[in-house]
């Protein structure tokens, strides 16, 4: 039994954005399996840019797909982190030794972090104080190969399984989009200064009204080589701690002289 | 014309994630009118626990609801990041001197700042070099009566307007439920440390399948008086800086030693 708490190996749990049917998600669910007993729950369909949305208007379903020696599988309506929450408390009544989500097509670098549905999880997951890990390829496509992706994925799980994290931190790993020889190694980074340049692409529809659909490129705006976006560029795997708490705590300081009594 | 840079009177721009016909944001247009040009760009529908969810999938609408002297309102069938970005890039064409969310129908203090599609809003103008605020106002009731929030929202607008904000840092104003004359003060906090204890109420439908409704309760688990949680508890108006590079800079120099060259 996938759950069973005597097993020695460690019990993973696989999610993503891209959907249960994504080739990230497979290579994934492929390399863990080598390294523990893997339960995955994962959106039926893409959720990307679904962010931390969680779904409490509506009812969720839960699809059973799979169970083999050692592995459960799972789809769900919902998104991301709805799939966390119902993996841990629907489908495994206990919290997982590990959690990785990924790997997404299409980087999550730099302010993306804070559109990704991957990296939901990977926040679902730290609160929930399992040690947490977002996967990433720097290449949009669907079909683009991720091969180069699999020793690094390994080299990271079996990191944390060994080592741990620093409570409230999880990780968001950027993998660039080259073959594994011209890898240059692992950064620890920051997050890159960076914005999305929008646009809405207006079009009308049959009947004559109006509607949009968003468009944008990514512009990074601050430098240094100690960020995830310089990390990408210059071939290496970009790792950056990330937290939940989103105090500016620099800014407490400033901004004490606004505090008044009644 | 609302949009006329010539104009000594900001320009602000208002949404939430309650919708457009929510009391709270309401109240807020109403406050804001009396200080600024204003320009409303909000869901069409409840969005609560979007949190930063954009739409990429599906076209977006804008629908226009009112022209009067130095006020434009229109609401949108996307999420409360979709209304910042439509409202900033198609009906004004520049950026506003202030965006405020709210008022939202229950607290975004502690992690539910992470859920919050208010907070997203909020994000998401900060992200854009904007000064923005979100307030929430610590009853989820529709109906709550809000009187109090005004002269506290006037109060901390006028103060943004009047001395800016850091540079990458946006506020989470909390405000507490209790009449005017016993709200204590502000305090400027961090986010408190705190969990959603979470499980699901399993049904089945009339055909016999299985379906789940999310719900929950908020446990503070740290302590202090610095944090929002505490200053609401203790009847002050909880005042967080947010800023959006989640890096935990604390972790990076922990996990240096994991960085590999190839």
């Amino acid at each position: 039994m996938v759950n069973d708490t005597n097993s020695e190996k460690p019990l993973i749990f696989v999610t993503n954005d891209d959907g249960i049917h994504a080739p990230g998600i497979r290579m994934l669910i492929d390399r863990m399996r080598k390294i523990g007993r893997v339960v995955v729950v994962a959106p039926d369909k893409p959720q990307s840019g679904t962010a931390h949305a969680i779904t409490i208007h509506t009812p969720l379903r839960l699809k059973f797909l799979a169970d083999e020696p050692g592995y459960e599988e799972y789809c769900c309506n919902g998104t991301p982190a709805d799939c966390v929450k119902l993996g841990f408390k629907v489908v495994m009544k206990r919290h997982p030794d590990l959690l990785v989500s990924g790997i997404n097509h299409g980087s999550n670098s730099s302010v993306s972090i804070i559109y990704s549905g991957t990296m939901a999880a990977v926040f679902e997951g730290a609160m929930a104080g399992v040690p947490s890990i977002g996967f990433s390829f720097d290449n949009y496509s669907p079909d683009a190969g991720m091969e180069s992706c699999a020793p690094i994925v390994s080299k990271i799980v079996q990191n944390v399984l060994d080592k741990g994290l620093p409570e409230g931190v999880c990780l968001n790993v950027n993998i660039p989009d080259v073959p594994e020889n011209r890898i240059k190694g692992i950064r620890i980074c920051r997050q890159a200064e960076g914005t999305w340049q929008e646009d809405f692409d207006e079009r009308l529809d049959p009947i004559g009204r109006k509607y949009y659909w968003l468009k944008g490129i990514f512009v990074k705006t601050g430098h240094g080589n100690d960020t995830d976006e310089w990390a990408l560029e210059n071939n290496y795997v970009a790792v950056v701690p990330v937290q939940f708490d989103f105090t500016s705590h620099e800014a407490m300081a400033l901004l004490k002289s606004w505090e008044t009594d009644a």
